[in-house]
């Protein structure tokens, strides 16, 4: 089932905002990188090498899941054992990397962190993903959460849609951030797992995305 | 007795104002609300579901206080038992949040967290105001105050004008940012509440909340 | 000794570009006030009351130092006993309200810190500055030095000439920053009066006010 | 061999471009300077004595290593031991000053920190670079290392090229950064030296270095 000529044109235009979003939002230093899946399956729309905040459009490529390019392994090997995931997000964004450095992931403390009730793992080899094989232990330890933590890193994020993987990504920086400001206060009144769950699936919607979508893609174009 | 035309269109420019006001101000991420009591006090000016830096005045409609739409709910509830109230802002601020997760709210220690010398009551229930029902019971523990905490969540702001209530909304988060960095220096010398309600008495005007106003309305413009 | 025409039309730009530059670099919310001495020592050019941002060169305005308008008792209480001040701030910036509520004021760490080494004492009272008289024991405690913190308020700063008012203002802030900062990481290491004073007689002169004047008027225009 | 005239117009686009980045990520003051080496290795490239966001290309010139000018000994100092280095940069960046004034430096931490794998030293004197002899000192303490921190004062940085000394110096910055804020939350998981240098071998490349510098550069001309 190949993707249309028309909703590629719509994934690349998604793409390349997406990528303004996290730039404008603080999450991506020069080495971000995001793709999408294309013709039902087996391949995927991708980026060349260059900083998030500086490609274009007509640079995305399409690559099968099987074929090493540079920066694609984490992609490939999340696709291949995640049906459910149309997008996936790697970035460096500064309190995830907080977070994981004292040995701490996201907790369910308010209405963003909710939305993350299944957990956020946590891979803890340092360094660059640097093999396929890493890309796949990485692959398996995120399971079947939104978003996996790499310690001193950054981290991986999936989604249903490159608009929701965006959004995520934000959602994720965000309940990091507000998390390291509470412990800085003391101990945070977490939410317990069944709450977070039952608030996350009033507010996580697709209608809500669409909305968060159409707010940062406005204040991006400024 | 119905609002006039005129008076109508002012209102509409001062909403859109306050919602610019905001998001530049960092108080809204894309699910922010306000509304403004129109008509003599039975119905309000209030907003289509969408982020509040996309919301134009010709967007904006006239409810009555019995039907539902999306997101009235807290705004219908407020307005019914505060007669002195004239506009109602609800925001996810992350200051105000940080101080709820940890157990703490506003207290009077400079002279913007003394304007809320009542006291700021926090709503421990978590997620997000689902029901008539819960928004009657935060404007019940909203009582004479201006503004409650929403646990994990945000707040709720009320003042004598859309102005009021944008400023206040301002002070709110700037108070609680206050706090919480003076919390992590150690314990704050706050200011007794005679003593705030002095400040306040004195700092806190009519002629202060439209300078206020004008300031950020120019900064927002740019 | 009368202000020339020129002088003043000179004075009047510097006032502007002081107010926009305090505005930038986040030192001003909507009710900092500035003033320089005129007509060789009697009279002080001074602003109405609005916003920071919003004033005009030509609403700027000469007053003596008899005469009470509103916002000038301190400049008039300190160009009274401080024979060597020519202009006077006074701000709500927050990183020394910050200090101010845990009992602390400007101790020198870092070159900017060092040239307040005569010290920057903090005046205890809360709440506005509400009289002359008020205004008089706030410029008694400030006494020789170049700073003085209004607890749960803001500052005042005094310079020889506005530029060098503004200029101290903003190494004020950024001192009080860092040294919030470095508190929340243990006991910095502060440096003794006198290395502090010799750190200042090099770095704190007439040309390097002018440098960092020159850079914060450009970056403010954009 | 004599730089040409055609690298010489290179040399100093880069060396705007760096200022303005710098400048564009909070890094400088108005009192950070840079050099670059030129004519095979007794001169530099400098710039005036004024803010580097105002420094223009045609103000920059060529110095021997002998001439003390305004702000060159310590770049003099460098150049003179460490026949590697092609450029110099110094600024006052907050939270190098920070770590310096706790008694802590950079150490490996997450991937930006270990590019620094060598070791940062800290100079424990106070105050300006004074003197060639005081340059000197800073050089030898340098040594083999990327950059050195001056207590209370900044850092120094050196690079194989213009682009590697700022892009350096940026991530010197980001490094000091999430180390003080990890260090608010308990004590951060460090990376063995070891380690730091497997990591630094991998993502510290002349093709990651131009990366970054395309990235900053773009986002700094907007």
């Amino acid at each position: 089932m190949k993707t249309s000529r028309n909703e590629l044109a719509n994934l690349k235009n998604d793409f390349v905002t997406a990528l303004r979003i996290i730039q404008r939002e603080g999450l991506s230093d020069a080495f971000a990188h995001l793709s999408a899946r294309v013709d039902g399956g087996e391949k995927m729309l991708f980026m060349p090498r260059k900083s998030p905040a500086l490609v274009k459009a007509r640079e995305l490529f399409v690559v099968d899941f099987e074929k090493v390019v540079p920066q694609s392994s984490v992609h490939q090997a999340v696709y291949k054992i995640r049906d459910d995931v149309a997008s996936v997000i790697h970035f460096h964004s500064p309190a995830v990397i907080l977070l994981s450095v004292v040995g701490e992931t996201i907790r369910p403390m308010h209405n963003y962190s909710a939305i993350f009730y299944e957990g956020v793992p946590v891979f803890e080899g340092t360094g660059q993903v640097e093999s396929p094989e890493r890309a796949g232990e990485i692959a398996q330890i995120l399971g079947p959460a939104k978003a996996i933590i790499l310690r001193g890193h950054g981290a991986v994020v999936v989604g249903h849609s490159i608009r929701e993987a965006c959004i995520l990504a934000l959602y994720l920086e965000e309940s990091a951030r507000l998390q390291v400001e509470a412990m800085k206060l003391g101990t945070p009144k977490f939410v317990a797992r069944q709450e977070a769950e039952r608030i996350a699936k009033r507010t996580f919607k697709p209608t809500s995305t669409e909305r968060a979508w159409d707010h940062f893609k406005a204040i991006t174009r400024g």
